[in-house]
Parts: structure tokens; sequence; C-alpha cells
């Protein structure tokens, strides 16, 4: 049950082949990731909760929810989210799946397809079918190049992998992701694969997917916003020997289901620190609450609050905006019950500054780059975790001046 | 049932009397202001809805709470919010307000307060007293220098009057309000006092009050934070000769319940104008949804995301980021039935950019100060109107280095 973290390009997941494509969609550099799995390869899938999602989200859930599912393929391209394009977007993803499903001889429901990029510029699927049928790719089998191929506003390609004891047998993970916002709708969106070749259905798969995602990528935040393409998508090879899990309960499942959640947590914060314009991670632990659901509340209110990220920003000591933010959850709670610490320094308690409280301790540990704060609410027993960045004034600039 | 904009300086109001003073408590420039009523004057009162609120507003809504109520005097603090301090917080109030009820004659229950300034700083009630007692005011009855001596962050005073038809009667109404933010929890807040002269009782302002606040001071938003410490009371002193009004459904009482709702609409848009680093004032009208709550909802997503928000400082003509808000509201909507319009540009129909859309036009329209967003639902026949500004790198400064 033991798992150790070993060098991306050690890992091998047999059956599985990556090949990545410039087709011309971004100006420059690679923006096609195209992906082979052996057949009867285990899928599972979470998207962005938005009422305008893309159309590869609107297909891809569509074919999680089928009672048997495989999958054969997995497309991903950068530079255009076919997003709000009406019935063209609605066509493109459709000749591309058909095309596919024709070439790698399956079933259309085995093709899955991600697109991330501007929003409402139509995609033309000629550009990708063609790049795809001249077959010239520019890396093949490489996750360090597989993860830069669907890079938009990120600032560097973000990979992680593990091996992980499932009884005597030791499965690979590998996990992909791209994002440097919960949204960037000019360039990008949140996109996450994770590969394993453990023996696994994919129900099984699914449930793990949905209990590891909340307190993964659903924990974080840079900006508030969400995104319109936001797709998480855990896949198995079945490679590995083991007789195939099917019982979610199974007890020797435990180490590989710590170590997807490490390799989501990992790849989740990857996707914070490079936050647009961010300079500082802020990790906010929000404990005995009275639910997770009020935990969880309360602390996107404080990751979400500019006025907090700024004062972050700026190494100001305002815990005040902290307070603030936790009234505007709306949660109900006791001004006197509350303890707020920042990193090991006890800020309030009693309804009011710590009589110990020094703001020089606190300005100097907030000069640091990685900022903990974390918040007693004094009324149960529930925790939760989220991260996010400060708010800088790179992050306007990168959201202002983009296309100008 | 006419009313008419008046030169504030024309407007008085018999028996209500300002004192200005300058008592300390910010560096610089008055900060405290004194207003007495008339026996008997009417009062109503809408607060802040968070959940860790000032000790002047705990004060305030347990007063407006009680059955029979009046008020005698209202005193307004700004530089200290006497937010989260504690015991010593509800002691302040307590010392002032027992101390004005002393010097007015009055019941405790008949003086109102309220505190704009930094969160979590002790307020020591002497400083307020000591300076009452001198009696030394910088100025008298000028609504004016009532505005300056509640700012904090805010560049200009903001202050509005008119006067109303009610039967035969002219009725006078004079609003002065603070704020900059929704709240900038280091130096301020929302603050609205708006008072008036027609013989009204308490429990008819009081209804006005509720409904006029929805459309106006709660449908707007400069950073989707919230104070602790928001306050908006109408108060009569009932000097006007007409019989009592005690009917909410008095006809003749439709043109005063419009002049209110005008006066607390141009505070409204004064503070959103003010809006910290704020370039541009942007009017958000969503039209045509399920319900009203719905409207407000998708209205609030678009006016409270960063991502629309830099777009529009930075004059990017980049609408998909007004999707990806409508999408994050969570309101169900049918992506082929949204069309937005920037000012009298149709950018989308169809679920897709419109085939005669401008980038060039939608560009030049941005550079204007005032940007009017209309997006048309197409599922029902309700509205709501939300008022915000951009958002700008001169945010980020005013709030990362206020205090370093």
């Amino acid at each position: 049950m033991t798992k150790k973290k070993e060098p991306i390009d050690k890992i091998k997941l047999d059956g599985l082949n990556l090949r990545i494509f410039e087709s011309g969609i971004k100006k420059k550099n690679t923006d096609l990731l195209l992906i082979t799995f052996p057949k009867f390869s285990s899928v599972s899938g979470v998207f962005t909760k938005s009422k305008t999602p893309s159309y590869a989200v609107m297909d891809c859930r569509h074919k999680i929810k089928l009672k048997k599912k495989n999958i054969k393929c997995l497309l991903v391209n950068s530079g255009n989210a076919n997003a709000f394009t009406g019935i063209k977007g609605q066509i493109c993803v459709k000749t591309i799946t058909k095309f596919l499903s024709k070439k790698f001889k399956c079933n259309q429901n085995e093709i899955f397809t991600s697109s991330t990029g501007v929003i409402g510029e139509v995609m033309d699927p000629l550009k990708i079918t063609s790049c795809i049928n001249a077959n010239k790719p520019l890396f093949i089998n490489s996750f360090k190049e597989a993860a830069k191929s669907i890079m938009t506003t990120d600032t560097f390609p973000k990979y992680t992998c593990a091996k992980v004891k499932y009884k005597h047998f030791e499965a690979n993970v590998v996990g992909i992701a791209k994002g440097s916002g919960m949204i960037a709708p000019n360039m990008g969106t949140m996109l996450a694969y994770i590969f394993t070749d453990i023996n696994i259905s994919s129900s099984i798969l699914q449930k793990i997917l949905i209990k590891e995602n909340e307190k993964t990528f659903n924990s974080i935040t840079v900006d508030s916003d969400t995104s319109t393409s936001d797709t998480c998508l855990l896949i198995s090879t079945n490679k590995l020997k083991n007789k195939k899990i099917d019982k979610f309960s199974d007890k020797n499942l435990i180490g590989f289901k710590e170590c997807i959640s490490d390799i989501m947590l990992d790849l989740a914060k990857k996707i914070v620190i490079d936050g647009e314009g961010a300079k500082k991670i802020i990790k906010i632990c929000v404990e005995k609450a009275k639910s997770n659901i009020s935990a969880k509340k309360i602390a996107f209110s404080i990751a979400n609050s500019p006025l907090v990220k700024t004062a972050i920003a700026g190494e100001d000591a305002n815990w005040g905006r902290v307070i603030m933010a936790i009234g505007k959850s709306f949660e109900e709670v006791k001004q006197d019950k509350i303890k707020i610490k920042f990193g090991n320094q006890l800020v309030t308690e009693k309804g009011m500054k710590c009589s110990n409280y020094s703001e020089k301790i606190l300005t100097n540990y907030l000069k640091g780059n990685e900022i903990e704060i974390s918040i007693d609410i004094g009324m149960g027993d529930k925790t939760w975790t989220v991260y996010t960045c400060d708010l800088t004034e790179k992050y306007i600039r990168i959201n202002a001046d983009y296309r100008s």
C-alpha cells in the first residue's frame, strides 16, 4: 500500500500511445494531443458545472453517463475552446469524433475530446483531421510534451507521476494538467488527465474520481470565474495483471485512492501556483465548522475575496478582511469563538485581536511565498482546505490587455 | 405627484440640526457627524447581511425591530468601524448611546449610531463624548459637509436632494452616502442616510425602504466583498402638515416612493462611479429571465466577474467572458436563446456570434465611460438591472498598499 514518486521519463504505460502535433490552431507551438489506448480501457470523468459548457464537454458528459463505457482515443486541442459556436460547434465535435472512430475502428462512444482556448470563435474540424491524416507528430510518447501541448496562458507544463502498490502488483499513475486561472477564457481553462494501468472497472474509477475531485480540483480558485470547458478524466489501460477491481470498498484499494488524491492535489496546486500574475500560494484551512459544506463555503468566501487577495499581494497585515470574508459567506458564526491564525501566529480570539498580537511578526510572515491561514470556527468538527493565490496588478494586465 | 431636483443648499428640513466635528479618530479632516431630529421623528433601516456585523449595526438592527420606534439623534463616525473589537466594542456603543440619551433627554432606543473605518481596532468612546461635550463644530447645518465628514476612501462627497408633491403638500428629501467599494474594510464601507419631512409612520417608511433598497443599494457591486457595517436609514422629521400616512397602498404616495427610489439610485450610482480605481460605470440589464431572482443572479454573476471587469478596463471586446459569467451563475439557460447587446450592438444570437458582428464597432464602444450590457435570456419576462465598475490595476494598488 506504499507509493513512491518517480521521474516522469521512467513511467511507461503499456499500450498507451501519445502523439503531439502542431496543427496551426494556435499561432505557434504544439496544439494537438492524440492519445490512443488499448481496447477496453476504463474511463471516468468530471466536468465544469457551467450552464454554458463547450460542445466537447457536452459530448464527453453524455458518454460518461452511458452504462457501458470504454475509451479508445482522447484528442485535446488548445487555442480554441469551441464554446458558444452554435450549430457549427456541434458539427465540429461530431466530424472529429466520426473521423477518429473510423480511423481507430471503434465506436464513436469510445472517442473523447477536449478543447481549450478562445470562446465564441468557430473551430474548423478540417485543421485537426488533416493534421492527423498527415501524421507528422513533433513528439511521441512524451508526457512532458503532452503537458506542453495543452498549455494556453500557463507559464510551465504541469505533470506528475507515482508508482503505487496494489496487493503484490505495482501500478503506474501519470497526470498532466493545464490551467492558470480556474479559467482564462481568452485562452484556456482547466484540463486534467490522469492515466493508470491498474485493472479496474469504469464505474469504480468514476467513484474514486468524484470523491477525490472534491478535495482537489474542486477546492482551488484563482479568480472565482468558472470555465466553460473544465474537464478531468481518469483513465486506465487495465494492463496490470491484477484481477479486475469492481468493489469501491476493496481494502487493498486504499493506497491507490490516496495516490490518485495526491496526484490530483499536486496538479491542482501547480495550477494555483501558476495563477495569472500570482506571486504567492495561499492555503486556507477552515476547522471546527458545523458541516463540510459550511467549512467549504467559508474557505471559498475568503479565497475568492479580492480584498483578502490584494492585501496578501501587498503583504499588508490587514486580517480584518478575513473577518469580513467570513461574514459575507453568510454562514452562521459566533464572533467570539472565531480564532484566526496566520502560519503559527494566533491573531484573534474572544471576538477581537489577541493581546499579544504583533503586526510586525505578521507583516514579516506575509513576505513569504507560501501563506497559510487557519480559521477555527469553534462550532463543530468539520474541516475543509482550499488553495488560492494572491491578486496582483499583473492579473489585471494579463486579462485586460491580452487581445489589445 | 411630480418631483423636481433642487440645489442642496436650498433644501431645509425644519427641526433637523447637523453638527460636524473633527474628533481626532481620523488623522485629519472632519470625522464626526451629529444629527438631531424633532421629537417623534420616524425611522426605518436596512443593514448588511454580514454574519460578522459591527456593534453599531447590531445595536441599530435591534432598535429598528422594536414595535414602537422613533429617532432623536444619529451619530456617525468615520475612521474606525468598531467591528470585531469584542466586549470593548459593545461597551463603546453603549457608552455613546447612554451619553447621548442623557444629553438629549430621550430614551436610549431613540439614539442611532454608525461607525465606518478599520476593522478590529478598539475605538475609545471618550474621544467622541468629549468632542461633543466641547461642542465646537466645524460646520453646522450643511448636508455637503455632512457628506464629507463620513467619507473614507471616497474621492468625492455623495449627496442628492429633491422636492416631491404629496396631495397639495410639497415634501423635501435629502440623501447623503459614503462608499467606494461595496466595502473597503481598511477604511470604510457603505453608509446612506435619507431625510424627509413628510408626515409618515415608521412602519410605512420601513416598507418603502426595504422595497426600494432591493433595486438600488442591493443592486450595486464594486468588488463582490460585503461590509461589516453597511447601513441605510430613511428618517422623517414628520414636520410636513399632511395627515400622518399609515397606509403603504396610499395612491398619493406613488410619487414619494418614486422619489425615494430615484434618490437611492442616484446615491448608489455615485458609489459605483467612485469604485476604487474605477474608470467606467457598467450597467448590466438582464431581460426575459424566468424570475426576478434568476435575473438578479445572472446580472451579479457578470457584475462580479473579475474577467469581465478587467476586459472592460482594457477596452477588450472579449464578450465570451459574458457567456462564461452567465454559465457560472448556475441558472438554467438555453445557449441558443441568449442574446447579448453592448449598447445598441447585437453581439450574439442563435448560440453564437452574430453574422454581422463587428469587433471594431464594439472596441470603439468600449472606449466610452458608460458601458451598457443587455442580456436577453429568452426564457420569461423578468428583468433586473445591476450597476458595477471596471476592475483596474489601481484597485489593486489602493487595496494592496494602503497600510504599507
